[in-house]
């Protein structure tokens, strides 16, 4: 019997909460309702969780008022403790991850040409709802259940401690680099070396393109170059962006404070013809992104900016497959998962290098 | 001795100039200077113009204080009557015609592939300056001079005042619809049924797309259909476009005049994942696009929007021969040059149906 199973041997759902959205980082241990088993379902008991800058936004109540009590996370990783009659795919004891998305309809074309991360039914893995009422809760937590499309093998060459933040954070950019055709012969701009941008440097380097590093975090430039980046741009500067005139072929934002002041422009003209601007940052609802004129955004090299959610089963497989085979791993730093609060505090004042990772502490 | 020559044989350069900004659509006979004539050079006896928003934009001062005085007009079709020694694909007395790009530096990865129009020392046909000074001027005049690489020869099949409005119009819908995939199989939306739009519905019918047309003005209704669009969505209703969510692969929008107002939000979400919006109209400078939220603009199809700029030469080439093989003919209206006040406020007005086409008439 586990540390987090009941004295009927079933595994006991309780994880680090916030009650009250005035105190967000002020997480206390609370038991939860955990999704009703199903046949197709995975059950999970945790030992790794990331903390990611959603966790920051949706505990802050940026992106709007939040369930309560919640349990945050959404990297996790764990290895499977009971299995549903009808999974195929999985079987007790083996090494899982859990990420952004936990559920989705299944039936739509977007989940059936395998976009289900597009899915207009879809349900985040925490601050989202069942069918019959049930809220999700994160990984900061015991334990999780998941349909088992929701649920990822991690390869045995991947410690979880690197594994969990790959499962959102390093996903969410792998799915545009993938999509947009990043790979040997390309210029890849990577915005802001966070936790999403250090990813994005380390998988465009592995998928071998030419990687432009844009930051304003000067303390940060030893890093980057160390992580492969092979030009480290200091975005403070002015006319930063007129030396790489219509030369990238691809740019990955991941700013997601923008505060007006996204100098989208002078981006925008980084692109050759035709290249591609994704944002994956997901700002605050009250900071949209600057206002845009087609003139001088689009009509110098017929560029498109877009974004993108996350990424999907089939992604996240060949983006593990890829950390295995070119021993890609993030630069993280651990913490106990009771100071999930400090975690949240760092990753909000930009302190994470590059990713928290929590550690399995509830007894 | 055609009308427009001087006595001793030369092509006389005059035509319709705005002289007082105040007075935009008052336009006077005027004498000009012509380009320098270089040895690559071809110069053209104008028989017709159309008659383009970009030109209703740059008299207006919409984009910017122009130069004075100011001859508008780039949809030009006419005869050659000079070639310099170095022309290699024409000949005196050959129908051909120019559009709104007219010199670009030829030297540039742009230029070398392909896409002279986004070369960043491109020159525009009217309102531009050559290096040795000579203001551009546009074609509601006698004649025009242009660098063979920027003269497209007009097909027999198709009559000049046809070909006129393709090469701005028609080339800059047609540009977007190739590089985006429109063809059998694609769903193609289709924003503003004006100019632009008229050519993008017949485009895309003829490229085998399934078009959807959105249009606020109901009195073209009719007309849309039988341009071919497969379906006419009226956009001022409530929620017009729940019924198209991602289900879009493209759409074209030639708003120029937004306001504010556009529901870019509702447009982007009827794209299937990954789909493109495309705004080929330029607003007014002071007029911008609404602002975006990266959450609610892309994150539930990870859409792409952009822009572009005209088109290239290869495409008008091809854009030609498939109106030449599919019979593609726009809706015109023709009036005499002198007219072109009352066409550009009919165009500013919203008038047009669907493009204006200027006779020459300069004795």
């Amino acid at each position: 019997m586990s540390q987090h199973t009941t004295t009927n041997g079933e595994l006991e759902f309780k994880g680090y909460a916030m009650h009250d959205a005035s105190k967000w980082t002020d997480l206390k241990l609370t038991s939860f309702r955990p999704k009703t088993f199903k046949p197709e379902d995975v059950e999970i008991a945790i030992t790794h969780c990331g903390v990611c800058g959603s966790d920051v936004h949706t505990l802050s109540q940026g992106w709007g008022e939040s369930k309560l009590p919640l349990v945050a996370g959404h990297e996790i990783v764990g290895h499977v403790t009971r299995i549903g009659d009808k999974v195929t795919e999985f079987k007790v004891g083996q090494r899982v991850g859990v990420g952004a998305q936990i559920a989705s309809c299944m039936q739509c074309r977007a989940c059936q040409e395998d976009f289900e991360n597009y899915c207009p039914d879809e349900i985040e893995t925490y601050n989202g709802q069942y069918d019959d009422g049930v809220v999700t809760q994160g990984g900061y937590s015991t334990a999780i259940r998941a349909h088992e499309r929701f649920v990822f093998p991690i390869p045995d060459e991947i410690e979880s401690v690197h594994a969990a933040s790959m499962l959102c954070a390093g996903l969410t950019v792998y799915s545009p680099l993938k999509t947009y055709g990043c790979g040997p012969g390309k210029k890849v701009g990577i915005i802001g070396i966070g936790g999403l941008g250090h990813f994005a440097v380390l998988w465009a380097k592995a998928m071998g393109a030419e990687v432009y590093a844009f930051s304003l975090e000067p303390e940060k430039y030893d890093d980057i170059k160390q992580m492969g980046a092979d030009h480290v741009i200091d975005v403070r500067e002015k006319d930063f962006a007129k030396p790489f005139a219509q030369m990238l072929d691809l740019i990955i934002s991941t700013a997601d404070v923008v505060n007006g002041k996204l100098p989208i422009n002078d981006y925008l003209s980084t692109l050759w013809v035709h290249g591609t601007f994704i944002t994956v940052g997901l700002p605050d609802s009250n900071n949209p992104l600057p206002s845009l004129h087609p003139m001088q955004a689009f009509a110098g090299n017929g560029c498109l900016l877009g974004g993108s959610h996350v990424g999907s089963k089939k992604e996240c497989l060949e983006m593990l497959e890829l950390a295995r085979t070119k021993n890609v791993r993030p630069w993280i730093e651990t913490l106990p998962m009771r100071e999930a609060g400090k975690a949240l505090m760092n990753v909000k004042t930009n302190k994470a290098r590059y990713r928290y990772i929590l550690t399995q502490d509830i007894n």
